[in-house]
């Protein structure tokens, strides 16, 4: 029943006929519509309501907006182009702060238009495509350096979505577990993920997609079910990854490490190396979104005067003591509170 | 602001016209509906579809429900009364399995019935009454006890809804709570508590009710709200309590206890002695309800052959090592875990 390592089924990003097709996850599961945008303020609009999330897909979204506005602005006669696209640029890196592959994939992309000479529309367009097929393929290594960890581990739990729609296809927490059930079959457990509900919309689709089984949990019940002696790893992706291996990902995340820790349950992170922040000494400084209240605050409360607020950090931080390994393209970095992630650079 | 303890603004149940009136929990906070009930198997299904919920709640309107059978079946002529009621009782006891305050409040009522010659009818109300002010005016005593201990706390987190809406009124965790912010304002946070959402649409709800602004979060939130140093004690109420002083309660008691004990945050659980199963030595036997997956699985994966499917658990178990006090009305156990709960017998 399992499909081969290279044929993906979910796709949360299609480049055809110059424009950027891209999936309106908030529709899932019910709905697979996916929008064509040709500008890079519609793809920035885009990553700010969510129709596309994940932080490898927020990175590969922005440099295929990138290109799209490169294809926009360019041309012999407009000798403002570069301003233009700069601009947009701008308008990308401010659509969700806490993903450091967002900016990690602009300054890629301006990078390689500051060296270019002559018409840069399909070399850019080219360069968006090949961190594309890059992700994909350190999705499917990583998937395979995670489950050679896991070896016969039973029963996994992951959180949030960090699948094919994700990242470029295939995913990272997701990827492992893709690649551990082709070994053999196994217990996975998802939970659901407030207040967005990514891992009752996302990830079990998807899982279904690929006709593996899945359970999906309150988040709330994820200690029962470790007490339960019936999860072996917890396995998440990233949104930022500190120098000292701290990690920052869906508000939750911090949650299930502190529980796995009690239960003596492990902690794998799995995330493309440009995730990490080499910059950034430790998890303390990262920049927590903070979500408007109306993601989970009932409308009823929503009025002038209302007493009740409500608080919507969408990550956490989880300290590199609480992670047993880190998985990435670059390999695998296990008990990262010793030395840090520094090694991958 | 504030209004005095012995006014109720909050009712889940009101005996009136020889009639059970039932807040229909399920429309808050939009809707304040009442359902008159005349018969015990209409109250059974309330409790069932949880028009009515919460331990102490379920209790008393079970008692009214014996009332009220008493009042339909018993007449001079009608040898067969005693049969019925006690047909009725079994339906009741049916109704929800974990919390035990119900077993408690049918076994008085079959008790006083067992004792009773001549008409029933009035004594059997009476009682049921006495039941339900007694239950009023333990929460308003646990209310005292639990705000001394609290003394100077400021940061004070619940865990769905242990309010009057629960309780025959004013509420035994939301009752401490009360009590506390009268003596000084406390910043309060409720987690919102999936499946069902008690915490985003009762607990806010009634704190609102009576002037008491709060901050609603993700369940999953609460770890990163204790690693700030926001919360300095969790309080909640009980479904059943063991007689070593395990705690079962709503699903994520649990979870926020192994929190609390990793960061130093200390854990309140507020009830009436009626939770109390004496005849349990420990958790590990209390039977935990499970309720039906479409309670938070998507509809998109109720198809046959789905192959995603939800673990719902209502309840979970807190070990009595996790627990810094239990309060009751006959008053505080600290450090339950030491010699349980038996002296409060």
């Amino acid at each position: 029943m399992s499909s081969s390592p290279n044929k993906l089924k979910v796709h949360a990003l299609v480049w055809q006929d110059r424009q950027l097709s891209v999936l309106d996850q908030r529709q899932l599961p019910e709905q697979v519509h996916y929008d064509n945008f040709a500008t890079a303020p519609e793809v920035a609009e885009a990553i700010k309501s969510m129709r596309v999330r994940g932080a490898p897909a927020i990175g590969i979204a922005a440099a295929y907006a990138v290109a799209l506005s490169v294809q926009q602005h360019y041309a012999a006669d407009n000798t403002e182009w570069r301003q233009q696209v700069a601009a947009d640029i701008t308008i990308l890196a401010a659509s969700r702060p806490t993903a450091v592959n967002l900016f990690w994939a602009l300054s890629v992309m301006q990078e390689k238009l500051a060296l270019m000479t002559g018409s840069p529309v399909i070399n850019m367009i080219n360069t968006a495509l090949e961190i594309h097929q890059q992700d994909i393929a350190a999705n499917q290594y990583m998937g395979e350096i995670g489950a050679d960890i896991l070896a016969d581990a039973q029963g996994l739990l992951t959180h949030c979505n960090a699948g094919a729609l994700a990242t470029g296809g295939y995913g990272t927490a997701l990827g492992v577990i893709r690649s551990a059930q082709k070994r053999k079959a196994r217990d996975i457990f998802a939970g659901e993920t407030r207040p967005w509900l990514q891992g009752a919309r996302l990830t079990v689709w998807e899982l279904a997609e690929d006709n593996i089984p899945a359970t999906l949990i309150a988040d709330s019940a994820a200690a029962m079910l470790m007490q339960s002696g019936k999860i072996d790893w917890i396995i998440v992706g990233a949104d930022r990854i500190a120098a000292n291996g701290d990690v920052a990902n869906k508000i939750g995340t911090y949650s299930l490490a502190v529980l796995a820790k009690h239960h003596g349950v492990k902690m794998m992170v799995v995330a493309p190396v440009s995730t990490i922040d080499f910059a950034m000494p430790n998890g303390r400084q990262i920049e927590i979104e903070q979500r408007a209240a109306s993601e989970f605050l009932p409308d009823y409360y929503a009025q002038e005067n209302s007493l009740i607020d409500a608080w919507n950090p969408v990550f956490d931080v989880t300290p590199a003591e609480l992670i047993n390994v880190i998985v990435t393209e670059r390999g695998a970095v296990f008990n990262p509170f010793e030395q840090g992630v520094s090694e991958l650079k």
